[in-house]
């Protein structure tokens, strides 16, 4: 169901991938003291994640290895409340695994209804031990920096299926699809200097020693030039939306902390994702300032219930990282999912195989005199390209 | 057009509405000095205001009566470029209505190649104009608390018309909804602690000094007991949308920075909207921590291209202050849009009229026994209720 494929920019493939089954055993469970076995059973949750690495393959390596384990290490915590019908308890005892505790859900004493409380959802829980598992993988990462040579830093696009549920964490510039009947929908969005130009440019406003002496927080719609002090340029701070002249000042010449415009955007000059994993010793060129305060570990994670769809057997999850998207719309892929699946039978298991395949030497094109180029004779993607396609109601769906 | 109540929450109304047609000059024409007269013709925009007023209708009052003079001080800057089909320049020389300049985009040398740079629409520069009309409005209020006794702070709703298309800015929990065709088309988005919870916990976490010793910038489902100290509790920080379980400790136990939901949700522990114009003075009640830094007044704008589509009599803008849209939802209010304004002669100006007393009145409900009471017998909204119709079709849309 995965294909990955080197296409040229770096020697050697930074995009990791990984697929496991991964077993949840209650920390009550490990303890053993637990009176109520039946409570204790674990669940298992099935796990894609697709890293693509940048300035080394260390981070996306060490991701691939470690991440679903720290997202097994935060639902640990979780696995009787997540099976439990009742609404997750707010305030939970001390310790997990408390001798003599049992249901945590009848520990805590009845909410008084006199002080306001907020619902919180059994997804919620697992989009938050999501969060924090990105969390805790990065700082490992910041930890081992030095002994284990943790190299660059990856994009980070993740899917988690637990319990009826697709949760789909993404921090980068990788995307993930459903089609459904043809339709497409979006399942995660991309983090790039130029989504994110308001939050980079605010961090700056309100932590200038963040940007040293070399950069401003203020946008520009080009490099302004020394001639031009005096004059009035186009800026945007962080506050707007819009654009308006103002005078330009010294400041103003720095170098503006987001620049450029799509593939070319960059922070400080340097970088083009705004989230993921790793970048700790990334520095801005020839300066000693960090970037990594700018970036954030954080994913957006949207939940699908497949449980509220009839799904058929051409209906997919389509992961890709950016070689794929950088030449291929939305619906272009739908296109071809349409168009490759048609050519197998609906039992056929290989179908998805082919078809991952299929994107990704579509994405990669055929080689001419002139370079590899796409069927429209536009240049193919030069980067690595991943793709994952997950069945979401064929014969190798049977998670669902 | 537009219909203003006051349903007793405060003793004066403190909602204030604006609704003018403001002509914008140039600054060369000002100035005099311009060799090109057919250049300096100034435009006018059509203006409608609407100002929620709270803890006092100063802000309110003076946003009605100034905010579309610095909407116009802004645009003045603009009027040669705006009305020049060719992309706005991105510098310009020092002084605007230098003697002997005449157009500015001839005045810039053409860009060399090499460098990169943006794009910037005209409408971008009518959105950055209105973004900072806001903050210079916010900054004269401070200017003039003392001398003029500025009290309390406003929502403001703004629509501006100009050269075929609607502005629509939006700083605080007003609304505005496009009914075209039957169909609802959203202008806005509410900015409340609930929107807006993790750009103000962001801030909080970045400026400690801000929260005081009174407040901490995570969020809990419910308030912390001391007796809790020690246990687990759901908490989520400014980067996660999901909930997990923390050790609470003694930093847990002070007063959440963002806490309560729907209309009781709370900056803290004391304004409900968080955006606007205003309340330079508000403080903590009994502390003196001020609550202005986590407001802003930068509105969202959001533009409706008017020429794009063809508009039939009974396709208008509806403006309202959360008095309407607290008991009255865009589906109902598209309702009777459609109810009224079928009652009535297409070319008949006083539908609109009617249209906005309909929605005013319904919103308010009509007195039983127990209270004013909507037809579905819940409670008619209490709060100043405040409502533009702006025909986008009509005999009333001269303009368009």
């Amino acid at each position: 169901m995965s294909w990955v494929i080197n296409a040229g920019k770096s020697r050697h493939n930074e995009d990791q991938a990984c697929c496991e089954v991964v077993y949840v055993e209650s920390r009550r469970g490990i303890s053993g003291v637990s009176k109520e076995p039946s409570h204790n059973q674990g669940f298992s949750f099935y796990y894609w994640g697709l890293f693509d690495g940048h300035a080394g393959g260390g981070a996306a390596e060490m991701a691939s290895r470690l991440l679903h384990r720290h997202i097994r290490e935060q639902l640990k915590d979780l696995v009787e409340i997540l099976q439990d019908p009742l609404p997750p308890p707010l305030c939970l005892p001390s310790t997990p695994g408390t001798p003599g505790v049992s249901k945590p859900s009848q520990l805590v004493s009845p909410q008084s209804g006199w002080f306001p409380q907020k619902e919180v959802t059994h997804d919620s829980l697992v989009v938050g031990a999501i969060e924090n598992a990105f969390q805790l993988m990065d700082e490992q990462m910041a930890r081992e920096r030095r002994g284990h040579q943790v190299e660059g830093g990856c994009c980070a696009l993740v899917v988690v299926y637990l319990l009826g549920k697709m949760y789909v964490a993404n921090a980068g510039d990788s995307r993930a699809i459903i089609i459904r009947n043809g339709e497409i929908i979006p399942m995660s969005r991309e983090f790039t200097p130029e989504t994110e130009r308001q939050r980079l440019q605010l961090l700056g406003f309100l932590k200038p020693e963040l940007l040293g002496s070399e950069f401003t927080h203020l946008e520009f719609p080009r490099r302004v030039q020394a001639k031009e002090l005096g004059q009035r340029m186009l800026y945007r701070d962080q506050n707007m939306t819009g654009w308006a002249y103002k005078k330009i000042g010294l400041d103003d010449l720095k170098f503006p902390l987001v620049c450029g415009e799509g593939k070319k955007a960059r922070v400080m000059a340097t970088i083009g994702v705004t989230r993921g994993l790793g970048d700790h010793n990334l520095k801005v060129c020839s300066s000693t300032l960090p970037i990594k305060p700018f970036l954030s570990c954080f994913p957006e994670v949207r939940v699908y219930d497949l449980t509220q769809y009839e799904h058929c057997p051409d209906d997919v999850l389509v992961l890709g990282t950016d070689g794929l998207w950088d030449v291929t719309n939305d619906s272009e892929v739908a296109a071809t999912v349409d168009r490759v699946l048609s050519s197998y039978e609906p039992n056929d298991p290989s179908r998805y195989t082919a078809l991952a395949q299929a994107l990704v030497l579509g994405a990669r094109g055929i080689p001419r005199d002139r370079g590899w180029r796409l069927p429209n004779n536009k240049l193919g993607s030069g980067d690595d390209i991943s793709v994952f396609v997950i069945p979401l109601g064929g014969p190798g769906s049977s998670y669902s």
